[in-house]
């Protein structure tokens, strides 16, 4: 479109790549940052580039980081005896957002996955039995998604450390609070039944 | 939350200020950003400080441009005897889209709207009333939205324009193409009615 400046046309193909940004709301955003002042739109712009040149991944454990260790691995309180493995970095924010864990992640940065072509050898499977073998960890908890490709993910590492002298749990699954039992699905009701717990 | 590092953090707080990006779509934003390549994630930071940076608007008509004037503007092929007067550079590009407007604009960079706190003089009607007066325009169409606030901005100019031997003509109004009579309201068919055209 010759109706558009050429920048403006280049920022809204850059937005229109963005998951969940389609080109009307591409058209939206570009608007808005024409109107705002620059130090704004700079603030945008300058907060991506900085993003992208001191974010990477923790050595130890995968998470998100600045340094070379991220916040939680860097942190001596939290229990170094305990490990939850997750899919993604945003699966440990969730996690952490409960504040019920206090021990250490492990971050698998994705899931095998047959069908998207990712095999165990592409996730930080190697570096999580490294650290198993090192001895300080007690119990792995599996948090990987309750899909089939998450289970298959834990089913694999589970193998992988079998002889371990490593206590292996996963995330529990039933009822959620709040629901109602009528509406649960068979296999929600299921998984509460087969996992039901003592009544205190 | 320290889960984030702080440049995470940061980016995603700004996404979050765009219009149409909650929480959620900051996220998963933010995510993709991590996970693309530096060079994919700097077009994007480039294209927002260069864009602020190259565009202002034209100094004849306040469409978008990179240089002084917009790409219509400079383009002497165009009817230099025709005005269109539309309140945004998205609305001006909307009717380009069509092909079949061959005349200039006047982008008035708003409506007036007394509930936004917007009058008349923070527009661009001093300028459109210059270009008037300077006596090339021999026709002014009126492509302000199709509601109370830009049907009263076109009567504040066509109100200003009294007594310029100018013709002040607005889009046509009625039904819509493809639409059906049964599902057009009131106003539709009153329009389509008054505005009723010769059939040849």
């Amino acid at each position: 479109m010759s109706e558009l400046t050429e920048s403006v046309a280049k920022t809204m193909k850059e937005f229109e790549k963005l998951p969940g940004i389609g080109k009307k709301s591409a058209e939206r955003i570009v608007y808005h940052l024409l109107k705002i002042s620059n130090e704004e739109a700079f603030a945008l712009s300058d907060s991506i580039r900085s993003m992208k040149e001191n974010v990477r991944y923790c050595k130890r454990c995968f998470n998100l980081a600045e340094g070379d260790l991220c916040e939680i691995c860097r942190d001596s309180r939290r229990d170094q005896t305990q490990l939850c493995v997750v899919e993604q970095p945003r699966d440990l924010i969730a996690l952490e957002k409960t504040g019920h864990y206090r021990g250490l992640y492990h971050v698998l940065l994705g899931r095998v996955s047959p069908i998207d072509g990712v095999d165990s050898g592409q996730l930080t499977i190697d570096a999580l039995v490294k650290r198993v073998k090192s001895g300080e960890v007690k119990e792995l908890i599996m948090a990987t998604n309750p899909t089939v490709e998450g289970d298959g993910t834990a089913l694999t590492i589970t193998n992988r450390l079998e002889g371990f002298p490593v206590k292996i749990t996963r995330l529990a699954r039933g009822i959620t609070t709040g629901s109602s039992l009528e509406f649960a699905n068979n296999e929600m009701l299921a998984d509460a039944i087969d996992g039901r717990q003592s009544f205190e």
